[in-house]
């Protein structure tokens, strides 16, 4: 068994209750507990130090990181967090400087979304720092983005540029809360989710809780420099294309809207945010399976990202 | 530094926000999101093996000890646990089946509580397992019990049997939600908080959060079995009363009342939760410190819970 299949077991029979909207399977969980228009959002992270950053990382940046990627999943909800607790499992050896350090980080960018910081607590992990944050904010019900929302047809959109995020975007990159908030004010946003995984496997999430397939055009994919430079650099790098397909830590909205919508939106969009790229990459299709299209034609896309040819 | 001063300086300027009512410093964080009669009560707890839990441990009394932790801290403030997140950060050589066996003992608390459990995450902690329990729940406005609510002359009162909880107590203790919710109900509690750092050290916390000091009769402190057989058995063992009043880990209930209201209380409690003792083990203060007495006087007792003679 490994952990795919693990999770996949251990959340086939979780308790549930009346005022759980849904719980497990999308980027928050959502809560109804009686509050007219708005359900709450109910969220955890947690960074391990060697797996999701290393010893060259400043600690502010690891702050701001671990505090980050919880409010990126508000984003994909189109959500507004708005309270945070920390949980520091600190190794034998920490110095208290490095940990002032790293909550320094992760309470500028909280104050920077009014998010409050309600207190949290630290614990002795020997070996090595892990960072949990668990986040509680709100939603408008019927602005709620979820996964399983595309429809066939829809176009697919993606925020930014991909691939390439461990040469420094994943200890920097910023939310997409503003965007997510505007997109759902100003459009009938169907399914949306952020990109954690790498667009293809993210994409799958949303094809899979849809019941839906999906067509990219290879050549709409947003490729980052930085995906590009590492190619460029080591040659034993992936292609950029396949670094922006199934690189991690993008954290990038992924999100689709009915067809009609998508050139209205992109002329809105560049008006709004005219610094953040916005790119559309594909569409969704009525059959299941996830497809690729260049030059010289359409071919499966594996869940690793790489491309198949013939 | 050391980690209590670390504490002190990271809480000290956390940002904060107009919906929360209490940040760091009690039980849980208090917010207020808008409900009518009702604040929002938010924690988070993390065990750690090797430090909470050893090898010897039954996995489905490690996650359902997890889980009753968090629960003793929503006790404390009298309130309502609806919700949980779930964090599981894994050693490189789990076993799924002992994983299952975690979630086993979680859910099964869980479920006799109502509580939903709404998702969470597994990440990798390579050398050791380490469980970390979000969880969010309500309270009447009216009745929530703060560790700064105590005043001179109330009676302190604590639930169960103190002391020795690492001979088992500790992998089976029952949080106590439905006395925390009785108790607001029929009487007037003044503070509340959980035992989890040993009475000595929980009752300096409403000591130091009420501004005033307490007296405690030596006869009067609940003394486990496991604290009086662990002296018994191992000649180097702590005396029973100085296990009572120092060891952690016990998750009792620790409040005070006015003292008008302590006999009327235990005759109820009687009625109410015969197979639960609960002892009025000494009052408030108005000078600061915390003093025992016995048969040969009163002498300050120590943060560690020794008793100096002399």
């Amino acid at each position: 068994m490994n952990e795919f299949e693990l999770i996949a077991r251990l959340t086939a029979s979780l308790p549930s209750n009346a005022s759980t909207v849904l719980g497990s399977g999308d980027d928050c969980a959502i809560l109804d507990l009686g509050l007219p228009d708005r359900w709450l959002l109910f969220k955890t992270d947690a960074i391990v130090e060697g797996i999701h950053f290393d010893e060259t990382a400043p600690p502010d940046k690891i702050g701001r990181k671990a505090l980050a990627r919880c409010l990126s999943d508000f984003a994909a909800m189109a959500g507004t967090p708005t309270h945070v607790l920390v949980t520091l499992a600190l190794p034998t050896d920490f110095q208290p400087e490095f940990i002032e350090a790293v909550y320094g980080g992760m309470n500028a960018l909280a104050a920077r979304h009014q998010i409050a910081v309600v207190g949290g607590e630290t614990t002795t992990n020997p070996e090595r720092l892990l960072i949990s944050v668990a986040a509680l904010g709100a939603v408008e019900k019927g602005k709620c983005t979820l996964r399983s929302a595309a429809k066939a047809g829809d176009a697919i959109f993606v925020t930014g540029e991909l691939g390439g995020s461990r040469e420094g975007k994943h200890l920097e990159f910023e939310p997409r809360l503003a965007e997510a908030s505007w997109l759902v004010d100003q459009f009938s946003i169907h399914a949306m989710t952020d990109l954690s995984d790498g667009l293809s496997g993210d994409l799958r999430h949303i094809l899979k809780a849809s019941g839906v397939g999906a067509e990219l055009l290879s050549e709409a994919i947003p490729i980052s420099r930085a995906a590009k430079f590492s190619a460029r650099a080591h040659p034993t790098a992936k292609p950029p294309l396949t670094a922006a397909l199934c690189d991690g830590e993008d954290f990038e909205l992924l999100f689709t809207v009915a067809s009609r919508d998508a050139v209205p939106l992109l002329d809105a969009w560049k008006d709004r945010f005219p610094d953040l790229r916005l790119s559309c990459i594909g569409k969704i299709t009525p059959e299941t399976g996830l497809t690729l299209r260049d030059k010289s034609g359409l071919r499966p896309l594996t869940l690793e990202g790489y491309v198949h040819f013939g």
